[in-house]
């Protein structure tokens, strides 16, 4: 499947281990198993991941492509592009995929911290996600 | 100053604070100062930093545009291209830059670790960078 802009790392494969968290196709490779995970996530147009808490640690986006978006819970979306960073902080209920029209990908760099742990919750809705411009 | 590919995240200015570590001209634009130090490094062709050693913590290089090398101590050099990734454990001699015609950009995250330090030694000498192909 084609990438419709030039990818910085290798795409992966389908992100299944997640699969059940997400809305659309994800793929995901991981860059670092050891010291501090990073993984390269990419989402088809459309998809994004489930409203989610990263307990204890926290993570961090670094937006390598394409048109994505980031929210946290009762504020509104905030577009993302080529260069954006986003420094998600433990605790905060948020979710962050791609734009209806456009590929997307970010490095995502995992806070480590003791009992660190993420919790899935609802996915965003059609409707909601729709709302989004 | 252009860079010779597109860079995905801003060149920042230039690296003064860690300019007398460095043989040639740098590059820092700090992507994270919170959780995770994660900074966005560009070398100019033949631009290189010192051999060092990173005590407890480590770092992890994710490699973005240009050619670079990556060598420890003792062991021959690697060529590095984009979607590279260096995970540097804690404890081990090495140095990284630019190749002699190319820009270098590599974003390196900072492994968290108590009592994390860098220790920096002697210069890659002309003649051992040279030899390099």
């Amino acid at each position: 499947m084609e990438n419709q802009y030039d990818a910085i790392f290798e795409i992966g494969d389908k992100n299944d281990k997640f699969a059940e968290y997400f809305v659309g196709q994800s793929y995901l490779n991981m860059l670092s198993t050891e010291r501090v995970g990073i993984g390269n996530v990419t989402f088809e147009p459309a998809c994004r991941n489930n409203w989610h808490i990263h307990h204890e640690g926290g993570q961090i986006l670094l937006v390598t492509g394409g048109e994505g978006y980031y929210q946290e819970w009762d504020k509104p979306a905030q577009k993302l592009t080529k260069g954006d960073v986003v420094n998600i902080p433990p605790e905060v209920k948020h979710w962050h995929g791609a734009t209806k029209n456009s590929w997307f990908t970010h490095i995502a760099v995992e806070v480590p911290a003791e009992g660190a742990w993420n919790e899935w919750l609802e996915p965003v809705t059609d409707e909601d996600y729709n709302k989004l411009s």
